[in-house]
């Protein structure tokens, strides 16, 4: 294919996953000319952003899942696939997947981050991150667990470990998570058990930069803190993660190395390129950053590969002022309607424009009602900044049924503090995840 | 305990499983002088009768559970333990669980009955079956996966197997899941794929007896059938499953054995006592019947153990005509009420009166907006008994907020035909169930 040639009807375009970018580009490119096949191990989409309520049992899996079939429907040009694409050959223009082999004339790669241990795999199975549908539900499994075995356990010492709880990470994703565990704890399960008081449950939110969210202004890391701190989490700062184990994080701190006792552990710190982005940058020579993302042309094609594209948290471009487009849900947006317009604009024969980002800002909440947020220098905190974020996140739902259902939830969580959807399940009880196994012996 | 007598404050009494019956039982002990303890290997109450709609896809997970806690909050003479009750000793008057052991002066079991098969456990594996909500999950990822795999698959054989679904037992929740499967197919997902139609589905409604909903007047089956086949779905009467496989049933009727390939069988058939309710018959020495029932005395305790009550499903009891209390929501929130009120009649010294089961009738829902309902020998069906059995659920429902939300959900439904939760969550894609560890050997 080359470059600014009008393409033909028929032309194959194939995207790998389905999150903001795999979607977005899909959308904008149905009713085109243009025969395109979204592939996803999934069958829906996830509003990522607000997973971590999820998390917290404030929203249900079906409030920020849709599946692609209902996204995608109306465009006839336009088939989603369930199965997992692992290879590609850049030659002969084909992907491996699950189920088969799909080739392509053009290729989309939106298959994002997952979450890493900075080599140490085995930690995996004691601090879960947050990056599917699954994850939430075995975070949710975790810290609904944690205080359930906390009410059942008569020995002082095992109930402190049940009630503490580290979250590892103080990114937005670190402190939205700390922030909803503080107010579970503090406020929406005060009075709900018997043998044990909830405010107890003791909160440390471990972040390696001497500050909250690092990539925020500093007055938001401190507002940032100061809110937390008012949900009963304390923040730990310059601290690293050494070694988590069984019940237990070594961190190394300024004053040293400290070893605390805690049944639950949750992973909000690294993460690296996905599988497939890893088997792409093999494919085509290229080689991922520290941070797992995979350098882009200026129209957002791979070096040496015009008619491989790759978009979202995977791809690494600047913006106007020379700075790396952040791996954010509305960056993920812009790079896919952009390349499908590129397309498009290829099919009609007109050149080729750079992508250029619009930065929005970036927002995070902490608990109930209060949130923080940069708006392109513009720095908001408190109410109002979570009534922005509320009205932000309402807005960018998909679907108006998913909307109005989570308005009504958010509304009803803040007037009456309950959140509805704090289920463990997932597990026969008997086994209660690694905490239990250990528990028993 | 002597049966007439006054009781004193602090009289414990321990409840096993919170469904209808327990919950309800928990709820009414509320600020009475007894101490309650309710235990459950769950967190949350399921509200079952709509399980089958988060296997279909309308309802999600947070819709129809509630924790405990949230219910039980206000009671604080009530506590609530997530645990599993494994043995009882009724000498001693003991309760061990996973985690320990309590103690009781009244016992109240409301463990329920579980699906089984017949003395075929290895049918499990092919064939879900729907009392929890993972086995809802679990049914709801078989049948859209089963969509999904179709819609991948070139063989056209295999394609068929993969569009064949069986629903063993025309009961109202099999009668519900084949109305499900009919509408999805039929309805909600017609032009959704591109390879498959989904009304090319074949969808089997397997009833030994010869009339489906064989416990409801006979024209209310005539009616159920005739909705079932404008959905879709192929009643196949007085015809015994004889064995499940790796994607085939083979099944008896009247003219012989068949055996049909399919790859998503759902069972809706037999039901047994709850492993707990079959450990209290062995310590009692009672003898569940045939259906997994203990029989009760008048008071719903257990002949000679009159400290120790069943209710709910596993009770086995009559209702004035001398016909057995139905194994329904209504029968089970009866039982728990009156075995509340009777303990605090007996605390103000007040004679014990027999229970007394009110009969509301009883409703099946076929497709988006059809039903059959019985009540008291008033027959309706078609659209007006679907609206009826929309409000009684509503109105059944715990909790405004989840009034709303599912009101919101089906008035949805109804006017978009839309069904957002059709979500394939708990495995990673690449083991697919059984069905697809057999497909690629």
């Amino acid at each position: 294919m080359s470059q600014n040639h009008p393409v033909p009807d028929g032309h194959r375009v194939v995207i790998i996953g389905g999150g903001f970018g795999g979607l977005f580009a899909a959308q904008s490119l149905g009713k085109s000319g243009y025969d395109v096949t979204l592939l996803d191990k999934r069958n829906f989409h996830l509003f990522q952003p607000l997973l971590y309520q999820v998390t917290a049992g404030t929203l249900t899996t079906g409030d920020i899942c849709v599946p692609h079939r209902v996204l995608l429907r109306r465009y006839k040009n336009v088939r989603a696939l369930m199965s997992t694409a692992y290879d590609v050959d850049p030659q002969a223009r084909t992907v491996r997947h699950e189920f088969g082999e799909v080739g392509y004339d053009t290729l989309i790669v939106a298959t994002g981050v997952k979450h890493h241990y900075f080599g140490n795999d085995d930690w995996a199975e004691y601090a879960p991150g947050l990056k599917t549908i699954e994850h939430a539900l075995r975070m949710r499994r975790r810290i609904f667990n944690a205080f359930e075995m906390a009410e059942l356990e008569a020995d002082t010492e095992r109930r402190r470990e049940w009630l503490t709880f580290v979250i590892v990470g103080g990114g937005p994703t670190g402190v939205e998570l700390a922030g909803a565990v503080g107010e579970l704890a503090n406020r929406t399960m005060v009075g709900d058990f018997r043998a044990v008081d909830p405010r107890d449950a003791r909160i440390l939110l471990v972040e390696g930069a001497d500050r909250v969210l690092p990539t925020y202004p500093e007055a938001l890391s401190r507002r940032a803190q100061e809110m937390l701190e008012e949900l009963g989490v304390t923040v730990v700062r310059s601290t690293m993660v050494e070694d988590i184990g069984e019940g237990s994080v070594r961190m190394k701190g300024p004053d040293g190395s400290e070893t605390v006792s805690a049944r639950t552990v949750l992973w909000a710190a690294g993460v690296r390129a996905s599988s497939f982005g890893v088997r792409l940058a093999e494919r085509t020579g290229t080689e991922p950053d520290r941070g797992g993302r995979m350098r882009v042309n200026d129209d957002l094609s791979l070096p040496d590969h015009p008619d491989i594209f790759v978009i979202g948290d995977l791809a690494r471009c600047n913006d106007a002022n020379g700075r790396d487009v952040p791996g954010l849900a509305p960056a993920a947006i812009q790079q896919g309607e952009y390349v499908a317009k590129l397309l498009k604009r290829r099919a009609k024969g007109k050149p080729d424009k750079p992508f250029k980002y619009t930065d929005k800002g970036t927002m995070a909440v902490i608990g109930r009602n209060r949130a923080v947020g940069d708006l392109n220098g513009f720095k908001v905190w408190g109410f109002p900044a979570w009534l922005l974020w509320v009205f932000v996140h309402i807005y960018a739902l998909i679907g108006n049924e998913r909307r109005l259902r989570v308005m009504l939830q958010w509304i009803w969580k803040y007037f009456t503090r309950k959140t509805g959807d704090r289920l463990v399940t997932g597990r026969p009880a008997k086994t209660r995840d690694i905490q239990h196994r250990h528990e028993t012996g």
